[in-house]
């Protein structure tokens, strides 16, 4: 059950990488409704995947199967988090808390999986020095101190488009080694950061395109 | 430049029309810059993309390269905004007008891609019969009646889990043809209503495996 230790060096589509975290989340569902081992057509079968497409992703990290058995459900669960990096936790910076800021600081989601936002940045003097749900909220000019003395690592940008690349600099200054952003702007970062933009008007538009085709 | 009529039938990967997506914002920006041409090449470097991969996404639409000339700038982002139905004006509902509703409601990027959020549903009685930027927040229990009404096709769920499927099955039962949910919930919609799920986490998680792999 042991993962190839190659996998660090090959290159892994990003899409595998998102499926192992829709894998992980259909194992702990089994988990919690009691099934102990699933054959990779019953999981595909069960949650709407694709059978091949399972082995195939989960070829890259290992042998994960047992012949005649299918996968052990905890196992395969324990192994995928740790692959995930979710046998860790990694405190979260949170860069602005506007609409959207707080609406992510309250995102069922993220706690779930084990991220925990440990500090939240602003510039509004109405917000700094206060907390929420015990988290505090702190200025900006703060930032690289509080982001070195924590050891944060990964951050969430939610500022409007202007101040985002400003903020992105400065977290990379303060060892920030992995930012997701919200803001609709082309940051740039230092090659050994990892960047993800996460752009919501992409999704309407897969969307809209599947209904433009329909109605065409 | 006329895309291939067949396209309707064949089967396009979902990633091809996401980066169709990204293509899109591309050429707005070259257009912007006052580029008229472009090769695949040049698009590709500037953009940090791969040039390989734009012709073969685009290849699944028609021939828009000339030979010699490269993309026409205008005239293929135009192409690309009609094959992802941005040629025209999509209706959205938006249920649920918490933290995250209200967040999605201001979010910028919606409306540079002509998404307009035509109406709002909630069911907490102090912000029925309000408005938000002139658009009315209605009660749920009116939802059948006002979706029907305003030929609403596509609709955002940002409800608490629980929630979720109840309101799911009305707005189909409505006539609503697309969902984007970001409720953490694993919804059941009749086979032709496109539901896309948001999950926020996923994205996180992406970033902690490549930190996780980096440190093991």
């Amino acid at each position: 059950m042991a993962p190839r230790p190659s996998y660090r060096d090959s290159k892994i589509p990003e899409m595998t990488i998102r499926r192992l975290s829709v894998y992980t989340r259909c194992l702990q569902q089994l988990e919690e409704d009691g099934v102990k081992t699933i054959s990779s057509q019953d999981l595909a079968e069960r949650f709407g995947l694709n059978s091949a497409q399972v082995r195939k992703d989960l070829a890259y990290f290992g042998e994960f199967g047992v012949r005649g058995i299918g996968y052990y459900v905890v196992g395969l669960k324990a192994e995928l988090q740790r692959i995930l990096g979710l046998d860790r936790e990694w405190p979260i910076a949170l860069v602005g808390f506007g609409n959207l800021g707080s609406a992510l600081f309250h995102y069922k989601g993220f706690g779930r999986q084990g991220f925990r936002i440990a500090v939240i940045f602003d510039d509004d003097p109405l917000k700094i020095g206060r907390s929420a749900d015990g988290v505090p909220i702190m200025g900006t000019r703060d930032m690289t101190r509080e982001l070195r003395a924590r050891g944060v690592q990964i951050a969430i940008v939610a500022v409007p488009v202007d101040g985002a690349q400003g903020v992105a600099d400065q977290l990379v200054a303060a060892g920030v080694r992995a930012v997701l952003n919200f803001a609709p702007a082309r940051l740039r970062v230092a090659r050994e950061v990892r960047l993800k933009n996460v752009d919501l008007s992409i999704e309407l538009e897969t969307l809209s395109f599947y209904l433009a085709k329909d109605t065409r």
